[in-house]
């Protein structure tokens, strides 16, 4: 059998991301062993350059060894023990995960359903919260990669900490293209990917816990539902006092990548990151709305590293990305869910994120756009511009 | 911050094992996305080489996105279902995850404890089984790296079926070292890992399912515990009919790394594959033995692939294997749980077991071991020979 010879793409989709050189490179490196000094040396680097990343001091901060769906499931049935009650917003696909997840793990769940394509309601949120004082959590969505709203992770985690309630923040779009600032927010979990904004390779997926949150771990009175996912087990392993003790085998190439994806992030600097983030969004948006689409999302709440615009009327879907992929070697995405043929999801994130790659994107649209649709305002797919679809 | 250099090894430990430079290659090349049509292309290439691997027609046998550890939870929470009982042989530490697993799942576990060192007791699982005509299902770890001993996968299956039970083989070890025979065992769910005898870097799960497992999970009473391990969800990812939905990301690259281990595992051949292993294995047991060495199992139950030994009288264990590894450049293992201090581990997976590669760590250990103990039979560190530590 031949050799897999992936061809060359350019991903604006919402994610995996453009892998840069060094980052291949590095996965590249010859294995070494899970246990071994030198591997040790680098999870401790990894755990730092995570701590800097997501701006925070907790100790417990780690590259979990799988996706960042599985960070999700960490997050809850850590915290979340049978018959706990949880508010877990929703404003799109990945907080609906999260109330399912809470419930497969005997939590009882207050959604509160906010419109997709808008940031999480923080009055709904407020008035669910007042309405449920015993709720231990409260879980939503900063960078919701389904509908490209950018939702107040400060204003959300103040209100679950003054009711007294943990909170748990999905960034997996956030980590690298917009201030992730886990400290200053005082969150409680925070969980990322790696094939977004960080622009490794996907199969990683960094998580942090602040004290409160291991101190809940710790003081369970019923075990962890997932052996995997017990934190009290995997401390030993990323956070071994006087040595480490096995248990599981870390993706070490992975790793080697990680580790290379964090020290060009760290190298450049985060504010100047997120500044080249929403450059080059601002640029998308100009050239985009020139063509004529309509953005979901009202500009205020724009991702700048995921961008989400109505599908033209009598545009196809699936046959136009598959020509963008074909003819111009360009990935984006599709909408997800109720969005399904209606969006297209445009990513601009980490290596991704670059002024001439929104110009080769807006060209090849350009040239696929029927003429008489250009320089107008497109009539949109949008029976409803907003949409409840919770 | 300067990249990551790792050392070179030869990795001669309980796995990772040495992976080829043609795959750290596959793992280098450029990110596609993980609904590129080509990388369709490649799952299902993946998805045909696993199931030769395995030797099945398994339609269910894909690569988990997730450590070993992690397939292991997942066969267990898709057929045990609160209230279920199962019975779980032991004779490592993995027999003993299983079980922690299988409890954490709610089922009541009828544990067969058997010595460490030896294969899964087949008197002790046949007489469990009799006293536990309900349980659903059989769960046994076929290749125990903690121990080294190979246990008699197709028997057990075997009297798993007979009782009308399901049977789960932890195969981690095994695959691409030893026969795995999925088919002719007509095993239920069949997991091993990348890291072992198949020499791809750590972090993927080869797993399998039969149409009998398949069912159990399509009609559970109770939703599967874990959101990420739900098969019937994760079906439409790796076995979509009509257009595959999206699940979470897949580790494009460490997939491409997997393709092209199985590319050159089947390429030599499985039968050729296991003979290599086990003359391998010969020459190093006569290396060891001449050294002085014990072996901790019975030749007839040793696994070619991973071989423990007694630790010499006052030979101490961490800082001698820390003299390999500096002097030497070599890993090998430390024992497990009641077996740590006590045995060394050394496996000869995949791209390690080479006859060249024995020789260098014999040497190694001949330079190492004090004068005196050569060319005599060690007084071996082992108070009680055989163990029991269930």
């Amino acid at each position: 059998m031949n050799a897999f010879m992936p061809p060359t793409r350019l991903l604006m989709g919402p994610g995996p991301s453009n892998v840069a050189p060094e980052v291949l490179a590095a996965q590249a490196r010859s294995t070494i062993g899970h246990l071994d000094p030198d591997f040790t040396q680098l999870m401790e680097l990894i755990k730092e350059q995570l701590r800097l990343a997501f701006r925070t001091v907790n100790r417990i901060t780690f590259p979990l060894s799988a996706p960042a769906s599985l960070a999700m499931e960490m997050a809850l049935v850590t915290l979340l023990e049978p018959g706990d009650k949880a508010v877990v917003a929703q404003n799109g696909v990945f907080g609906g995960r999260m109330a399912d997840i809470a419930r497969r793990a005997g939590a009882e769940v207050r959604l509160v359903s906010c419109e997709w394509g808008r940031p999480v309601d923080l009055d709904a949120v407020r008035a669910a919260i007042r309405e449920s004082p015993e709720a231990k959590l409260l879980a939503f969505v900063h960078a919701e990669t389904s509908t490209g709203a950018w939702s107040d992770a400060a204003a959300l985690c103040e209100m679950a900490r003054e009711a007294g309630m943990l909170s748990i923040v999905d960034t997996v779009t956030g980590l690298g293209g917009i201030p992730v600032l886990v400290g200053e927010w005082q969150a409680d979990v925070v969980y990322s990917g790696t094939q977004k904004c960080l622009s490794a390779p996907p199969g990683l997926a960094p998580i942090t816990f602040s004290e409160r949150a291991v101190a809940t771990a710790k003081t369970r009175k019923s075990p962890i539902q997932s052996w995997f996912l017990d934190l009290n087990l995997m401390l030993g392993y990323w956070d071994g006092e006087g040595g480490r003790s096995y248990h599981h085998t870390a993706p070490v190439n992975a790793l080697y990548g990680l580790h290379e994806s964090l020290t060009r992030l760290l190298g450049e600097g985060l504010e100047t990151t997120w500044a080249r983030h929403l450059a080059a969004h601002e640029w998308l948006a100009e050239r985009l709305q020139e063509l004529g689409f309509v953005f979901v999302v009202e500009k205020e709440f724009r991702l700048p590293q995921l961008n989400t615009v109505w599908l033209p009327e009598h545009m196809e879907d699936a046959p136009v990305r598959r020509r963008l992929l074909d003819e111009f070697g360009i990935e984006i995405g599709g909408g997800l869910g109720p969005l399904a043929g209606r969006i297209w999801r445009i990513g601009l994130m980490g290596e991704t994120c670059r002024i001439e790659n929104v110009n080769r994107l807006a060209d090849a649209i350009a040239t696929i756009l029927p003429q008489r649709s250009r320089a107008t305002t497109l009539r949109c797919n949008q029976i409803e511009r907003t949409l409840n679809c919770g």
